[in-house]
């Protein structure tokens, strides 16, 4: 009786063939070796896994993490993975959304702008989970981690900006396939079952840009790794899907933007993680560019909040659905508006604390008054989210005038080891004690030697969120 | 430090104040009581059941509800919920995921066309389990399905002929909704949580049709039921979402199609319970109207298959992405396969047996032949999915013609429940006991008189799955 045993096999229409895009990613995700990862690649990682902890351990205080740490623990589950901060394990599933949206929670984590989303937080939990639950080295998951990471980012050259233009949250969309690489991956799954992965998780991708600013934000990150662990321990299982999802007619790409072409580099040929952005202000990337402008001026010029008349912020329209909350009431909003974040640099206030994103921040009358004279234009010579001009008119009627791009990951990658390693204990210091720290940014820094990761989950697993209650 | 605390309020847009569809529906589905069904309208519900046990019990021996199963196993999960026809018990989200595949398995499972899906695979499971978990009155679970299931339908007035022709399956994208009301409604959540469920359901909600055909078309359904479940819980529990999350810019409707229009009623101001299509062949609703009309030419002109020198068949456009797979290979092909299907029904063979829809049947060589003959035509006068014409010309030359309409529901409540309880009898009838299928049609008569629904939970609890494989 038994029927639904079937993989569609893709059907090019009337002549036209498209490019095969699942399978071209699928095969190249699960060919990828650790020897193929270039040293400065690798270290991006270790970067990458570093940063994430910290993020986590933060954010894993927030109330939204407690909620899904206790609709977990009503659930149920064997104790596979650990809760990051909370003091128990729950099965890999639950606990990749947990930590997923733990670590997107304060809106502080790594960026990459040919997937327009965020990879990290979608792919480690996942990873995480995995390696935990199957003792796995720290080499594999390296290597898993790339996979994910350039499938992410290669899908996203073919429907980043579009998906994310028509309202869908293309670190929910496109990091559940970019967590099933990962995953399958890791779970050593061939090309073709990595291909059923990819179509089991394109149709369970989902997430709203509309969101941006409740707490669902998170959870899209959390659910786009559970979602894509799941599709990739389906796949081994046999369950079938499309072997053209992203690319058939009504499949991921006709129904939620982009276009079925495979360029899978980035314009140099390159690895996309070369492309990794971390965040070093606590608030959504797209206002970081006019951040930087707003304080590169204020401190060029020795500016004073009261010798500003006016500002004009001028950024790309596709700003406008994503950070442009005109007044803030929460901290949670004042992270998604031009108008606050750039008032707080312009008062001095650094960016970087995220106190100075909580509830009674956002209402400091000095920020809120040169808020008010801060005015956003959405400029057509300004595309994408990480170019723009900040020009300020002073009471004696002078112009200042800024230009900013924050598209460009840094040259340095030593001294963005320790612009991350002063990031991370910043975070951290709240709910870890001096030597944790430490440690636990030596054990990454060792990360290719770990012969499996119980060491790392270890330090993660103690509940250090209550500190912070 | 902690900010994720806003549910975002809802602003219109210059001027324009779009209908308040979130808080509206969340309303009307938090306001529902039993004592507002109407006594036909509660026997429909008790058919809805009824037909939901008999394709789940079937159902749960397919390979992908096994699947399912042993995923959930290797999860764990406390034993809240059953497993139809497992022989165990899980998380009640777990338990609505894989029931809700195994209803949906056979594709043999209710319909309404105000949502263009299918309600009760997705709205029973998480009831079911919630109710099996929580101690929870027959008529309680009448009144949460009733509200979740009006809700979906008019959700569907609204979107559910565009976000199905756009590629959505619908069944997924308004079920998942659609189980968060009737979750919401069982949880006695107020309008604004039950709203908060909605909107952490929109963002959600996944599902493509192109996955017709594989297993994920029965996964969306148990995806909806458990993601549904889902929402309402953590919106109990106080997670925060957008207010005007279906109707706002980029939200459910401005992504996946549809009008912000708010009409809420059938076109007779009735229920959309009214409007329940039941399945007596085991394809595809869509292959239906085409079923019928062959068959009824085949019984009045006394034709046998020699008699045919070729059809054509006149459907919808809208057919052609759903039941239109030209050369069925497998049996779950041969359920999306109008021309198979209407060849079945010219050769006599039964199309409400499911035995007649596994891989070997479908290469029947007398079915075969016929098939060869069927031309299916996409004709501007059948608008939809029900509405069909037949045209066969025999080898002498007459041209006979029949057409037929599916979209209406039977007008006999009596007749229907014979027919129901015959179709029931046929699936259930390889993996229960005479006795037991008597008990559970019993059972479901007197559902508005249990006082909790343990009785019917354990006497789906058995391993009866084993019986079939």
């Amino acid at each position: 009786m038994s029927t639904l045993t079937a993989t569609r096999i893709p059907q090019s229409a009337a002549g036209f063939t498209p490019p095969r895009i699942t399978q071209e990613l699928a095969a190249r995700s699960a060919a990828l070796c650790y020897t193929d990862l270039p040293e400065d690649v690798r270290l991006r990682v270790r970067q990458c896994l570093l940063d994430w902890i910290g993020v986590t351990l933060a954010g894993a205080c927030e109330p939204l993490v407690h909620m899904l740490a206790e609709e977990a623990r009503e659930q149920g589950g064997h104790a596979q993975a650990t809760v990051v901060g909370h003091g128990m394990a729950t099965s890999t599933r639950q606990a990749a959304l947990i930590n997923g949206a733990a670590s997107h929670a304060l809106d502080y984590d790594d960026v990459n702008m040919a997937c327009t989303g965020h990879p990290s937080v979608t792919l480690i939990p996942a990873l995480l989970a995995l390696a935990e639950s199957r003792g796995v080295s720290g080499c594999d998951f390296m290597t898993a981690f790339a996979a994910g990471y350039e499938t992410m980012c290669q899908l996203g050259l073919a429907t980043g900006e579009a998906q994310y233009a028509r309202g869908f949250h293309t670190t929910a969309t496109l990091g559940t396939i970019g967590a099933a690489a990962a995953s399958a991956r890791l779970l050593q799954l061939d090309a073709d079952d990595t291909a059923s992965a990819f179509g089991i998780a394109s149709t369970m991708a989902a997430g709203l840009k509309s969101m941006f600013g409740t707490m669902c934000k998170p959870l899209h990150a959390g659910r786009a790794s559970a979602d894509g662990l799941q599709a990739a321990q389906l796949a081994a299982r046999g369950f079938t899907s499309c072997a053209d999802a992203i690319e058939c007619p009504q499949g991921f790409i006709a129904t939620h933007g982009g276009n079925a072409s495979l360029e899978t580099a980035t314009s140099d040929g390159g690895w996309h993680l070369r492309n990794n952005l971390f965040k070093f202000h606590a608030a959504c990337y797209g206002t970081h560019v006019a951040i930087e402008a707003a304080r590169h001026l204020r401190l060029r010029h020795g500016l004073r909040p009261e010798d500003v008349r006016c500002v004009m912020v001028r950024v790309g329209a596709a700003s406008e659905g994503v950070c442009n909350i005109t007044a803030p009431r929460t901290g949670l909003e004042a992270k998604f508006s031009l108008r606050h974040t750039v008032a707080m640099a312009l008062a001095g206030v650094d960016t970087a604390g995220m106190d100075n994103f909580n509830d009674d921040a956002v209402r400091r009358p000095d920020v809120v008054a040169l808020r008010e004279r801060v005015t956003v234009e959405l400029a057509p010579q300004c595309p994408g989210l990480t170019l723009a001009e900040v020009v300020i008119e002073t009471h004696t009627g002078t112009l200042l005038r800024q230009r900013h791009d924050s598209g460009h990951p840094a040259k340095d990658l030593h001294e963005q080891q320790q612009r991350l390693e002063n990031k991370f204990r910043h975070l951290v210091e709240p709910v870890l004690d001096a030597s944790e720290v430490d440690e636990l940014i030596d054990l990454v820094c060792r990360l290719d030697t770990l012969t499996d990761l119980s060491p790392l989950a270890g330090m993660l697993a103690r509940r250090s969120c209550a500190r912070m209650l």
